[in-house]
């Protein structure tokens, strides 16, 4: 890690930030990376890179800024770099479409860089850590087998990825059922946000008093993901935890925040105010390490029958908490209940950046990490 | 019946239409029967009632109108009605609330009207049909049974339901899989259209950019309706299917067209093209009979992944057809598909008209049907 | 004309109906052409052109489907054309991309094709009438001065558009005031549909829960194109009407139906009930012609505040109507009013075919027009 | 003052927060007033009062919440009071419906409260101020005029308004282009969000894929309330400003936050670079004594022309600035512009409590002011 640095002549002391990059910052991932880091205590943004197409202009031009906080003026000023690994940086944070993400993060992993990835390339790498903080922190271990370096001894980089947005709140909600009743098997619909498609995404034209009951690729996602996630780690391998999950997606008009409807066939019995109570006491190393964007409570249940809303729930934490409600019986698995998850804080960017303070905290970075904190 | 119009004074030739009334005329299922009816071959509306708030008010002041076609001005003059059984009409078609459709349509079948109702108040009545008519028209003979009259020889008065919207969508997509393989369990989700809920039913700040996963009592509707409509008849007795149903509903920003995403189990094997031959080659005596509201198809198997979508398909067969789509293979149950169904045309007022059709032509309208159609 | 068709070897019989083409018609407009004119009792489409990525592909494939008819077998299996002038037929709709059009249809004209176009490049040429049948059907004598041909003999060809989609909207409204009391000023502020933009045009994320009040190059087309339509034809030329006129242009969340504030500065002393008179009686050349798309009544005045509204009264006389409503004083101008106009039916594809049936009516199609029409 | 607190034995101590309650709380005007006095730093709440409905239950079961913040849990508890004047505060702020604020609003100035208004009743009352900080601070002193009591020594209690949402945009967007250029005429059409009617307000019905071109009294209140609010103060009396105003209002599918098109026609010529430096500079009152929810700045003038839009910018400054743009020539009457303001915040609560702050700042508080802030 040194040596990119001293190489590139970019040192930085230790009490600093560590400086991080973005790729893709110009996509709506990345410019939710650029809102969320923007104020963030342990990391500083010192490089947007997108494609040749963006490279060289300001930043404020060549992005169509679509968050709701103001783009800041020191990011709109600064040059799009591309996404080649000499950026002046410690982590890359990757928003790049999966056409093109898989060679690059592989690039900045060999050239050392800490790769903390939203994309779907490497998420099944066996070595590579498929990553919900509160869920399978143990998993992060795997990053001790990764060897991108082209000689043994250069093994500074890395790659961390987070799951698909759906998977997150998915995996979320399912984490405290599987550790207190044991889980066999999974029903999932989901009611998936515009702002997952990026931008422009989907036509307003497809979805003004519409449902589109097709997201490509993204059952395939819910249906296999989760079992990486909630496998176990054991001496560097994950097995994958053996449960039948079946998905159904849909895309309505929704701005952010996918709702889905979950139906569990549990393992053991359980008594609804039992799985209530494994909801709301349910913490993780987010909640004991106090991560700046961990959530203080990951799950809220709301009692309320026409809780959780997209509109009215997806920012609880600055969403990064997922909402639960209407937990009832189902006739076929035993019992239903619905999930909310904001696909882009949470299930994205949010997400992607815990997984990043859950390495420097954890000492992957190196040992240096509280060097870098201020 | 001739009896009704004899003490009423308000008798009618052979050769005529029938004459019929809409209770709750003024609501927006009342709307639509009036849309539909107005043109209809068979049908001639001659009585508009609703409330007493509204009684005596020329209709077209009395109805906030919601149909995209203009109000016919013969409907706009005509004086609303209290819902009181001395309507100038042989039949009367329902689009009551369920707070009070209970004891007026009984009201109205004591005094020898035909009652075919949209509400859900009668749906479980041992002797009344729960129609829907490709899926089971045999049920009609249930009101062979009933007796509604006041003395042994009046009974020329009966009550005809049709299911929920949902229902609807539901049963008839599940209908050629029950005959062709057999059917052993159901999973449905629906995401439904803000008509559903009647006018104002839903606000605009629940509704925008948002998705309410609670429509109350829709769920058991889902989870009851189709045992006894897919149920057998023998000896004037519906015996209930033994299936097991799990359904989740929610409410989101389409204004018609309800999409449910549906996994079955099937007693038997099926290939894929098995099922959608069943589903494309299904006819039943709607179509036989060619009704005037009958589809000619009354499924439409889509190839395309992305469809059905409500905005495109809703209106095919003039909203009297249910669209099927992405039959794909389901981890947990076997197949899963998407149906949609438009919720006001087949799923209420279409459905209760097509019902009506179906009572004419196969003489329950006391042998006088035909003299009464031009 | 008829040596195009000879050197093509199609020639066509009197008694047919016209062969007609489509340039662009994958785009929304060109689907727009194909939906209208799949039933026309005069015009026959025998070509369907587009891009060159799309050529050779049936038209089924080449086209992302977009309406809410199915589309006819026989034009899914047609194999897509390039747009170059050898389509097998007389006239040639275009549904073209500005950045194109100008080019391609001068070519079109100059090789004898009678081009009706919805584009805007040749709209201010000073030989083609800028076409609103009901308001300056007398514009169209432009066309006799119009000259494409290489030599002399050969002027098959001519190019007729018709206007901007909220233009048309405006000016139909504007036309009976006009007419009766003289028109000086014109303040107009539109809520347009997203279906104006084209597919897949605005994003879902710039519109859900959001207004753009921006749509580039709009304001100006409203500002200018009236007073062409509106100015007077002598002798072969027009001269532009002398009126002010102010344009505010907004996107809103409707699929389909621009909206229009609009406030008029009379030349003389109207009142209201002489304005709605005025509206209400209006009937130009395409209602004495009764040609087959022309509206009934081209503008229906409502008298409920609250409307026109487009989802409800966009499709008013299959969406070739005006509906205006809300006249009341303007403390500024004199009058303000609202107009609603469809603008894929009215203001586009539905446009340009009127223009279409009125050139044939009238002879322009070289004096074969009967021999086309069955 | 402190007699009404004596009389009650609810009195307290200097250093503490003022105590105040909200009138119609459980409305969604009312609820915004909760949200945004959770944590206000002068201010206590220890009143909820709503309809007599209401009256008696907790305002968790009383309250239909719809704001995206939870409802903290000492709200929730708080029993609900029926709006008579005998509640344990010194300020209520009323969120009442036009329907019962006149009265009630009058009661509780008789009895010596301080009412800060969003109704409209007591608006135009000539000795009542309509009060925009920014805009027309000294306005306030028409409150020294005010006696609601029973005798001439009581006079404890006052009324002050705030504005219409629509008009709080307009008057803040014009009164910069007032104080420097003078201001003759002006012309706006408003694309207004749901919210501004309420919950439940609009039906989804009526808004999806829909505009309504009419909202019952809005327009009045455009065209006249700035002339009052833009007036000019002497001795105790306000002469309205002499300007013409049209106004026409439309409902959108928006949540929140008013878009207004703007024409005025200057008194002095102004280059367009010079009203941007108008905007940009301008300052009020509540900037200047640093209130509590003030925005630091005013106004936001965009560049970009496709800004402003509700989604993005309505938050600005906690959903207090106005934001501007697409400044450009009108042919009618010299300038145009886009405004936007959120209807919620600025328009309506937000207005109101800032109000507020201006009368404790200002020793309208009966110069105890200094004495309830910690």
């Amino acid at each position: 890690m040194y040596e990119i640095y001293a190489r590139e002549e970019r040192a930085w002391s230790p009490g600093q930030k560590v400086p991080v990059g973005i790729l893709g910052a110009t996509g709506s991932v990345g410019q939710k990376f650029v809102e969320l880091l923007a104020e963030h205590p342990w990391f500083e943004v010192t490089a947007l890179a997108a494609s040749a197409a963006s490279a060289g202009k300001p930043y404020g031009e060549a992005a169509h800024w679509l968050m709701a906080t103001p783009l800041p003026e020191r990011f709109a000023r600064m040059p799009v770099a591309p996404c080649v690994p000499d950026l002046p940086c410690r982590i890359v944070f990757s928003g790049l479409d999966a056409s093109v993400a898989g060679e690059i993060e592989q690039q900045f992993a060999a050239a050392g860089y800490i790769v903390v990835s939203n994309a779907r390339n490497h998420r099944f790498d066996p070595d590579v850590p498929l990553l919900v903080p509160e869920v399978n922190a143990e998993h992060l271990r795997l990053v001790e087998r990764q060897h991108y370096g082209t000689d043994a001894s250069d093994n500074a980089g890395m790659i961390v990825t987070n799951p698909n947005c759906s998977t997150t709140g998915l995996v979320l909600a399912l984490k405290p059922l599987l550790d207190a009743f044991g889980l066999e098997a999974v029903y999932v619909v989901t009611l998936q946000a515009a702002s997952g498609a990026g931008y422009p995404g989907v036509s307003s034209l497809d979805l003004l008093d519409n449902v589109i009951p097709y997201i490509g690729g993204e059952e395939e996602k819910l249906q296999t993901e989760p079992k990486k996630i909630l496998g176990s780690y054991a001496d560097g391998v994950i097995a994958e935890r053996d449960m039948a999950i079946s998905a159904a997606c849909n895309r309505v008009a929704v701005l952010d925040g996918h709702t889905e409807c979950i139906s569990v066939r549990l393992r053991e019995r359980a008594a609804p105010e039992e799985i209530v109570a494994a909801w709301r006491g349910f913490r993780g190393q987010p909640q004991t390490l106090e991560l700046p964007l961990a959530p203080r409570h990951p799950i809220y249940y709301f009692d309320e029958p026409r809780y959780p809303q997209p509109r009215l729930h997806r920012g609880l934490e600055r969403g990064m908490a997922v909402s639960v409600g209407r937990l009832r019986p189902c006739p076929l698995l035993g019992y239903k209940f619905v999930a909310l998850v904001h696909n882009t804080l949470r299930g994205a960017a949010g997400g992607a950046i815990l997984n990043a303070e859950l390495l420097l905290r954890q000492g992957y970075v190196q040992g240096h990490a509280e060097g870098y904190v201020r």
